[in-house]
């Protein structure tokens, strides 16, 4: 914190600020990002500046996927080739470019923006479940396939929903967990080598 | 990267790009960024993007000390009440705040933006050497503190200013290295130690 009476100029000390808006960057790191932008980047900086503008006056929630969009309805889910009897719920924007990349995918998606975290206070009504719940039952959904991460509050999530979604006859599936392709088992950890062996599947 | 054809509309990916320009700041850590400030923090956004753009358009280095100003000459070096005599050399604004946080130090600065770093391409040139000589060089300064940091960059950095400086007639000095007040010998290093021990003075 920055005390009264020390010599930082009124627009550096607003700027030092506002940069810790970003997630995990405190006083010291956004006195270093600020000290490098004026000194050594003022174009990106200000490229930064329109970017962050523009993309918070553009972008909204798609209203079908919940991802960001910058039309009501996302490209993907205006897409007619998009099989849209399958649903992927993932976590992340970020996550859904990944099972995008990985072109084994053609259905469409939906995107929940976290996942459950008691501790931090993001339960079902935070991810607006119910908006979920009403667009895997468009009639049109037969399998939801749940592909939020693999750790603790994922796993938690991918339960919660997948009760939630069985309850109302939907066909719930999970992304498969086993040895990642290309690895040497040497080097897999053992949780994973027991997911493989407990979900074997005939060679 | 983003490849062509993936589903992040044309304003996200945009930003995201951007938001490399941040030093130590890849492609996840931008996304994740993005992701936050537009699913959590909207306004701390376009804060950020007003802090940056005016930050950008107002600042300017200050003619005497090199700081960063909002007026050619700034608050600091326009003080009266500075003893002009003493100048000291800080590597950052960061630093410059530092000491005067001290409260004990009543002279005026020279901010280098920087410290000596060949193997990054960063020299005498680079640093404005010779903006900082004749600054020191103004009649008025009779010592000049060298308070660049105690890492092997910051000692080369005031071992070629002091040997600079000295050929010029100007009298230099360094910041006394010792033990930090308020610690515990058990708990510090043995380097220190070893500098406070061949630094000792009349107690």
């Amino acid at each position: 914190m920055m005390e009264p009476g020390l010599p930082e100029p009124e627009p550096l000390r607003a700027l030092v600020q506002a940069l810790r808006c970003l997630p995990g960057v405190g006083i010291r790191s956004a006195r270093r990002m600020a000290y490098h932008l004026l000194q050594h980047d003022p174009t990106g900086a200000r490229r930064l500046g329109e970017a962050l503008e523009s993309a918070v006056d553009t972008l909204q929630h798609c209203e079908r996927c919940n991802s960001f969009s910058d039309q009501p309805i996302c490209r993907t889910c205006a897409d007619p080739e998009r099989d849209a009897s399958l649903l992927c719920i993932v976590e992340t924007p970020a996550d859904q470019n990944m099972i995008e990349a990985s072109h084994g995918y053609h259905g469409l998606y939906y995107v929940l923006m976290g996942r459950l975290a008691p501790l931090e206070g993001v339960g079902p009504d935070q991810l607006g479940f119910s908006r979920l719940i009403d667009r895997a039952a468009d009639g049109h959904v037969t399998e939801v396939v749940l592909a939020t991460n693999f750790t603790a509050e994922g796993e938690t999530t991918a339960h919660y929903l997948a009760d939630m979604l069985r309850a109302r006859g939907l066909s719930v599936t999970r992304l498969a967990r086993g040895v990642p392709s290309g690895s040497e088992l040497e080097y897999v950890d053992a949780g994973t080598i027991a997911w493989a062996m407990m979900e074997r599947r005939p060679g």
